[in-house]
């Protein structure tokens, strides 16, 4: 069947011919309850409830949702499969489960999380059970074991290469809105808010910055360590209590790990810019997250048996392992630079900045996001411990 | 047409039905001589004559030709002849033509180097015209302009990524063979010669070079910087005078632009240990190979306008050029290294060792690779200049 854009009523019919799907939400089609609760910039979202069950069902449109006039590859969501099926096994209760993807409509039907909330809004709305950093640090660690270099044999790496490089069209998002726009003049950008235009200029003249720049851009395109999520932002994580996900896969691609470690980090470092008065506890989520990290990946790496680092023995893999997280640890600092300046002045900001209450203090915000986002980029590739990276954020 | 193994009278009979083909060679079919010439690891290769032209044609055979127990997948025809077209256009008359691959057969028909002597030969037999290494210095540079991420949208890249991840059949063999066997106990090493065990069990048991070889692992497999030919030795490039040819693209794939450097001077300090009353001419060779490299690679990624790099003014790209090309240079220490050893004691050894008249000259030749190759490794990361591979090479 050739694609089309899903209404309710075209939705419940495919349900209704897939006797697996239809089994999962019980009694017959005209039982079943369907809203649509699209969110996100890309993709409409249906959640569909049964009397035995629920379903959330993904669909790529042909162009942004947002912005209709901005074409965009319906591919994507076979990326989004294809990353949730390369980690799922590792990520057991981390992601909602995949149940089916259809070719041809770019269809994802998954587990629904009816009482989880979208990290951001619980963090705006003070209502984030604290500790779920640590599970999102578990989470990036275990997607590496599951597809870097150490612990396969080098011919999986190669496979999700394969698999993933094509993903273009989602991954000149990320090289065009983190990587550049914000530091050239270009359509893309927003009008930046009162204030803030010399700010906008100066990101856009500062040499040494752009140098900096050109270095992350090198590791992101060429540092092809593991299979990253590619967008792990606070939008792209749900939570109910202690139970946390992670959505929203389908920008991924085979990147430096610490794009998604700096992506995390760098919508924290957000929140903390718009909110300074929970930083006590922001500090907190941000240690916690790189403790879990580094802790999950020192132990998955110890024992692992792939082709890179196959000769070492237990000290020199630790000593392997140590220099390998000190690089991640760098280029984290780095990508969180990077995320910071793009949701403060780029086209995708974040909804953070409303907790600010007068637009003076938003300003302020905005400019302390910016400072610290270019610290980090200029000066993050001499860092040598996590502590370095909470002092550069004042913290 | 399903794949058969092509003898002499099969060529024939193929070729008669390809116009173009057949139009190169002239007359008609039995007018046409035929020879097998194959005299590498893995393919046959036959020469054909005609009339009007001639022409190479090299087929993949499904195991290793000179190891018919070692199964050996066809596709890397397919890897070769996409090589060839990927990078062609930068590199014209510094590789043979490729005229047609013919996918069911894994056949490439190419451009018939007649008079061309393969540079290990001629080497091996003083015959080499000075001055080869700055044309596969251009070689390799150009190469980089075509694949990699500073003159291309990014796009290319990960096109390339795409179509040669796959070609894990031949990157396992540089996996096993450069990168783990020599360093430890393994079924393919051969008996090691009189005199040389303890010089090999050395390397097996070397916890510090093991750490360093675990580095180099992880460039080879994570750092995907440009399209590699792969095994770029002595052996895969023919010279008649002035005119040198790169030949064997099958290994290609995405990695460090070190890798290309670094084999190829690896087997002129093999040459050299084997040889060493040739160092001022061998040196002399090292010196242009990296002075039109570097140079080549300066003026070709000044103007490159790929997405990485894409903020840089001029300064700041000739600064990112040099951090650049200083990675490249440690990169390539290291993988020079790892060439000298694999080819001194591993499964593919080459044959420049026959020029030492003795037995004891053999040892003394191949311990003083061994040594030198240690060296690259264990300190090629923190060289600065070119100086330093020369000096560490005792030149």
């Amino acid at each position: 069947m050739t694609y089309r854009i899903l209404n309710d009523a075209g939705l419940r019919d495919w349900l209704a011919e897939q006797p697996e799907l239809s089994k999962r939400l019980g009694g017959v089609a005209s039982d079943w309850s369907i809203r649509e609760v699209s969110d996100g910039n890309l993709n409409t979202v249906f959640l569909v409830d049964g009397p035995a069950g629920a379903l959330c069902c993904k669909q790529a449109l042909p162009h942004v949702r947002v912005a209709p006039d901005w074409p965009m590859p319906l591919e994507r969501a076979l990326y989004e499969a294809r990353y949730m099926r390369a980690v799922a096994p590792a990520v057991t209760g981390l992601m909602p489960k995949l149940f089916a993807y259809d070719a041809d409509l770019f269809l994802l039907v998954m587990e629904c999380l009816t009482e989880h909330e979208v990290l951001r809004s619980a963090l705006i709305e003070d209502q984030a059970e604290p500790g779920f950093s640590a599970v999102i640090g578990t989470y990036v660690a275990r997607t590496v074991q599951a597809t870097g270099w150490v612990n396969q044999p080098f011919e999986t790496g190669a496979r999700l290469l394969e698999q993933f490089s094509g993903n273009t069209a989602l991954t000149r998002i990320t090289v065009d809105l983190i990587l550049t726009d914000p530091y050239r003049i270009c359509d893309r950008n927003p009008e930046p808010e009162a204030g803030l235009a010399d700010d906008v200029k100066a990101l856009q003249t500062d040499q040494i910055l752009h140098r900096a720049v050109g270095r992350l851009q090198d590791r992101f395109l060429t540092a092809r360590q593991a299979l990253l999520h590619g967008d792990l932002h606070t939008g792209s994580i749900m939570l109910d209590g202690t139970d946390v996900r992670v959505i929203d896969g389908e920008f991924a691609t085979m990147g430096p790990i610490g794009f998604d470690c700096g992506l995390y980090l760098g919508n924290l470092a957000l929140h903390l810019c718009a909110a300074p008065q929970k930083a006590v506890a922001l500090r907190a989520e941000m240690v916690a997250f790189w403790r879990s990290f580094s802790e999950e990946l020192r132990s998955g790496l110890q024992d692992g048996s792939g082709d890179m680092w196959a000769l070492s023995g237990s000290a020199g893999r630790q000593d392997l392992i140590e220099t390998f997280l000190k690089d991640i640890l760098r280029d984290t600092a780095g990508f969180c630079g990077l995320e910071m300046i793009r949701r403060t002045v780029g086209f995708a900001q974040v909804a953070d900045y409303s907790l600010c209450s007068t637009e003076k203090d938003r300003l302020l915000a905005r400019q302390k996001a910016l400072q610290i986002g270019r610290t980090l980029i200029v000066e993050g590739a001499s860092l040598r411990s996590f502590d370095g990276v909470l002092s550069l954020m004042g913290l």
